[in-house]
């Protein structure tokens, strides 16, 4: 693979010509929103960004960028955590901004299937099929402005995966502009369809160096009826895994969100989001967000979870527990639950991790990162939370009280290589739901087979032999 | 890609040697099980059957076949109905058949998942989830026989698809052997883990032409605690889409089951599935095999059943019903609808299809087609039956009453063309759930966009370049 070219003025032109002056940045600070992500750990450059109004032109921009060897990195709602979104720092390459194509084509409620480009926000997808009286089931923190387009090329997670699973579960087809300009157009609406290689597989999850996704065929759910929602005080993990297995035998798939957060996190909530109070009046070490949903009436769901509580606390599996009297109260306690990354900006710098394990392995593995932690920053604070019906935790930590920030955000590599090395000894994964992008793309290697490594390389000289879509993203270069 | 050759005898001798004499199969009768399929379509010949016991002896086997250009036919259970699993009638194939691998490796009920290697049939894994209080809800009727590598192989659906999707979505992870013999372990247990491409997405309904599956970690279901198993007359179709929606409505993913199917396909079970019996007094036009599942206690789902079948039918969906008293009657219910296939054996040929189509546009496709069918096979006998729910129907034709079986039968080209010709107009898919395998591997072009077809052959030319896994399947040689 021949690394893509520097484009020069008379390139950037055609490129230009294509979407309009007015839809081709090259000026620094029009550029600068596209070039640095929310975490701010990525700054990039680039040549130009590009913000296409149609399929057709996108479809122009691939096929001069492959005849330039023009390096493209597709955008979305730049909210990604890995920096697959953000180009490198060479200058060379231009970001393909989706955020045009933001229109919601058909909503068939009767199919249960919805028709959306890919610029869509999430929200926007979520009141559409809301207002159809529908459910599209794909939710996290940063649904105000991701799109649905990153959202599938990263195979999103977010809090509803336990019931529904993650950004490709919700995909029935989708439309892929490829790295030479050719359109496929794979917007089925079927709910089965065994004909032949199920293609648009490949392209979800692989963070826009396969294809770009500009639209897709997105699956409705029924809209529960009845949802209840609480706030568990728990004394360990082990004790949440508990209460995990109890719910899940009681309302089964029923169990929407089992989320976790440790006591220090609802702390920076209480103390950095306005309005917030704690919902419970003692202090726990540990705290579970329980959400259940039902196709059923309230009356009979909320006596069920009110005798699910009150067995997880005569089990002590549980210490208190409050439901949710109203929707505001559920909303205020998921505003806090989504908070967290938030909240511990105030806090000072923070090392991020985004890993998975084994459920059963949970406990060990917050023991012991505790451990490796402390010895190589000793003081710093331990934050973590997240999916934990799905093993999947965000393993944050916050810099020690009057730390100075840089030098605690130094050790980043430092502290995720012995996170890592934990999770790989326990089986899991580094990274469960964020992807890889540029953050994690030095690591796949030592996490992978060689026979794995050789497939991914294969499959990406297949759909891209010029290496032009975001070149040196989860692949090295 | 050119032709695999011909396998001379020394080749033989040394394909032996890797499982041993006792599972190299030479001897006609000996492989005459693993060359015909259950509907008696296709009669393939081979130059040999090796039954493996290892995935070493796969994975030399493979090297063996990629260095001496040998053809390889995987097959599991040979249950599949499009002729996947049959190699040609040139005689210069092998058939490798994964029935020997059958270990259930691991069930882990605490991760809610499970290790099985690909000859495990279907049900031995049901049955190993149910011993662990699990559920795997993968179903169908050939689960006695069929295994669990060939419903990976072939993305199977079955009747539990509306609730939990098909085989695709029961995967955590698989072991492949590759075409060249490499050996690619994605054995993973994990909910979520967005390292790189999903491979395994690739094999999954690749109808074994990508690489060999030998093992796979599959998702377990918490085990419904009540089970409500209904049988509605209905009027029509569309009647039966209203009842669908009331249910989806009150139930959300509750609805485990809702498939359909017409009087004379019961007047045939009735005819000849012995000790079966009409579940209700009247006769109607059209059945729903209703089944609904939740987590809770049978005393809140039942009179949430009845009163969902006492408002469809005050509400004209639904004409009569009769709701399973024990776990025994439903199992009848179910052997009746399980019976379909094997009575309609009973009377004469039958020309068969597979096709989906949007939901809302199944009336249509009933009526149209029954047009089309009549106008060039008059008197043919429809037996439409199938997963209403997911848009699914079987559009199985009996002959005509006292008709020539062999000149029935000889029509089913005409007559397929014809359905599949109205199933395109309906935006619809020719193969929802059995594969494309040889039946239809001339059809998949006139679907297909060329895009997709020169993506598929391009996927094919990566995984396989020397064209030795199952060639001919899927896409033409």
């Amino acid at each position: 693979m021949k690394a893509p070219a520097i484009p020069d003025t008379a390139t950037l032109d055609r490129f230009a010509r294509i979407v309009g002056e007015r839809y081709a940045l090259r000026d620094e600070a029009d550029m600068q929103p596209y070039l640095v992500e929310p975490r701010e750990k990525y700054f990039g450059k680039a040549a130009m960004v590009l913000r296409p109004g149609s399929v057709e032109e996108i479809s122009r921009i691939m096929a001069l960028a492959n005849e330039t060897r023009t390096a493209i990195v597709p955008q979305g709602g730049n909210t990604g955590l890995v920096g697959a979104q953000i180009p490198f720092e060479r200058g060379d390459e231009i970001v393909l901004s989706l955020g045009r194509l933001n229109r919601i084509v058909k909503v068939d409620a009767e199919g249960n299937a919805m028709t959306v480009e890919a610029g869509c926000t999430l929200a926007a997808i979520r009141e559409a099929a809301d207002a159809a009286d529908r459910l599209f089931p794909l939710s996290m923190g940063s649904e105000g402005s991701c799109q649905i387009g990153g959202n599938i090329a990263t195979n999103a997670g977010g809090v509803a995966v336990l019931a529904h699973g993650p950004a490709r579960d919700q995909v029935l087809g989708l439309q892929v502009v490829l790295a030479d300009g050719r359109v496929w157009d794979g917007l089925r609406a079927l709910r089965k369809d065994n004909t032949g290689y199920d293609l648009k597989q490949l392209f979800i999850g692989s963070e826009g160096t396969l294809g770009v996704i500009t639209a897709a065929v997105l699956k409705l759910q029924p809209k529960p009826r009845a949802r209840e929602t609480a706030f568990v005080g728990v004394a360990s993990p082990e004790a949440a895994i508990r209460l995990l297995h109890r719910a899940l035998d009681q309302f089964g798939r029923g169990v929407t969100s089992f989320e976790l957060m440790s006591r220090l996190g609802l702390d920076f909530v209480l103390r950095h989001l306005p309005g917030s109070r704690d919902p419970l009046q003692g202090s726990w070490p540990w705290y579970v967000l329980l959400e259940t949903s039902s196709g059923d009436e309230a009356q009979t769901l909320r006596p069920r979870v009110e005798a699910l509580l009150a067995d997880a606390m005569a089990a002590g599996e549980a210490e208190d527990a409050a439901l949710a009297a109203s929707a505001a109260q559920a909303n205020a306690l998921w505003r806090m639950r989504a908070s967290l990354s938030e909240v511990q900006k105030q806090e000072g710098g923070s090392i991020k991790h985004d890993v998975s394990v084994p459920i059963a392995a949970i406990p060990v593995f917050m023991k012991e990162a505790a451990k490796l932690v402390e010895e190589i920053v000793p003081g710093a604070r331990l934050v973590p939370f997240g999916h934990l019906g799905d093993g999947n935790i965000h393993y944050n930590i916050s810099q020690p009280v009057g730390a100075d920030k840089k030098a605690f955000l130094a050790r980043w590599e430092e502290v995720s290589a012995a996170v890592h090395g934990l999770v790989a000894r326990l089986g899991g994964s580094i990274s469960a739901e964020h992807g890889i992008g540029r953050m994690k793309k030095d690591l796949l290697a030592g996490v992978k087979s060689a026979v794995e490594m050789e497939m991914m390389r294969a499959i990406k000289r297949t759909l891209d032999p010029n290496g032009i879509l975001n070149p040196g993203k989860v692949l090295q270069r």
